[in-house]
């Protein structure tokens, strides 16, 4: 059943202890795109700037997205983000941001694409976020993802937003800061009470956690040995796990378990190079055979 | 199979977000011995001071401990330890400590528990360790636990311990600090090399990791909503661990994986109150129902 995906496609440089990688590319979108396209067709509604490289768009047809609705704006720059990872990998520092075709107006959806059933709207400000979302009336199923500067700066915005998606995924510090409570398993519940059917806790190297009007979820991270990039795993996250979610149209708590599962292992083989270089490599047989192996690790027999 | 374990015993006040708790029951070897004793005998060989109290030799009582070992030094004083809990429950900052008993001789190890074949080596000075570790010519699996404080001044000794043991428990940045190294992954990895046949990474929160010569185990941990008092969550998740090797014998990567999922439910219990005040409340059927629950939560299906 159709997937879209909406957010930012950026052009990343990226200084790591294990090296840098200069003018690759990045952004949530393309992140996720990738990340779903191992289960199934992705249709995607970005922006980018007459700037863009054709060696990115080599990368989208690698995946075999829809290029439909991939804007290439006249008279704009792409997105560009410069970060720097420190020694333990987890922190990350902003060294320059410039927002470009992000700060202009959104891009079109196109007509073909209204009918989407399922649909992701990547971290962008809430207000576009459900302008975005009213463009999808036939969706069935619709998850966001959103940030700490949204939740301090467009706090009612983002609670309207909450009101109308069946699904929100963010980060525990994210979650705590939303609901101003002292853990990630009380914030879980509490967003439940601001809308949304589930919510998943993502918390990097330590797995996700999934609140659902049933009960829980909780998924270790895979253990990854050798961590070269961890820029986009929330969003290959995400992307794994909305990808297996249009492919089976279960949004059971058991199909959503299954289907973090999945997006814990597209992450985990996406942090192990630069950019999207490691995805690129792999196919779907590989992701199910360290699903195999994953789920060894925690079987209790 | 007999299991006997080796620590401290001390008189504890602790100051939470959630209230105090003063001259409470705690220390490694009483957390650890409660936690085993769900699952079988447990011996313990330990000294306290002769101001220590009656009514916590009844929480001794309770937990059906073997008290043959334990030593009420005359003229000595227990150990004391002071300390507060910040917003996050997470980290925790020393008030105040009395050494007292803990830096005088090791307590005398009774003759009939030479024979005992499941020891576990609560953190102590490795010294202290090692000279235990030689009362036990019988044991069939040593496991020890460590700290930061001894990785740092005294790695020489600690290192001879490790050539000697089975297993290590240990939490993440004490492994990435023994070992040197970038991710509690790759630590996990580096510590096999150093003697243990296997290694439990405990990350609090946020569950444990297995590296055994076998593979590894991930395990999440339990979704607690409500978190008194997190002293003793490592102590008590080792003891749960132990105690049901002990009782079936296993040590294999699958009997490993069963163990860590038992100790990870006691330290959920152990948690949601001050000192041993939970534990004293539940059955091992507590325990059962509530590791159905768990397996449930990571279940794929």
């Amino acid at each position: 059943m159709p997937l879209i995906v909406t957010g930012s496609i950026g052009i990343d440089t990226i200084h790591a202890p294990t090296g840098s990688a200069t003018d690759v590319l990045g952004g949530s979108c393309i992140y996720f795109a990738a990340a779903a396209s191992f289960f199934g067709p992705v249709r995607l509604v970005a922006a980018v700037g007459d700037d863009f490289p054709d060696r990115h768009i080599d990368t989208f047809k690698h995946f075999k997205l829809d290029l439909a609705g991939l804007e290439r704006r006249a008279g704009s720059k792409t997105f560009r983000w410069k970060g720097k990872y420190h020694e333990n990998m987890n922190n990350r520092e902003t060294l320059e941001v410039d927002l470009n075709v992000l700060a202009e107006h959104l891009p079109p959806v196109p007509d073909q694409y209204r009918d989407s059933q399922y649909v992701f709207l990547a971290n962008t400000h809430p207000a576009g976020q459900l302008e975005l979302l009213a463009s999808f009336p036939k969706r069935t199923l619709a998850v966001a993802d959103t940030m700490d500067l949204w939740i301090e700066t467009e706090r009612e915005t983002l609670l309207k937003l909450l009101k109308q998606i069946d699904g929100l995924v963010l980060n525990d510090a994210e979650a705590i800061m939303l609901t101003e409570e002292t853990n990630a398993v009380r914030a879980a519940d509490a967003v439940l009470k601001l809308g949304p059917k589930f919510v998943v806790v993502k918390k990097g190297e330590h797995g996700a956690l999934l609140r659902h009007g049933d009960g829980h979820a909780v998924l270790p991270a895979y253990p990854a040995r050798d961590v070269i990039d961890p820029t986009g795993a929330g969003d290959t996250f995400a992307g794994g796990m909305m990808g297996y979610i249009a492919t089976t149209g279960d949004s059971s708590i058991a199909g959503l378990r299954r289907a973090m599962a999945y997006g814990t292992m597209v992450a985990s083989f996406n942090v192990e190079a630069f950019s999207l270089d490691r995805l690129k490599q792999i196919q779907r047989q590989d992701i199910d055979k360290r699903l195999g192996q994953y789920s060894q690790m925690m079987h209790l027999g």
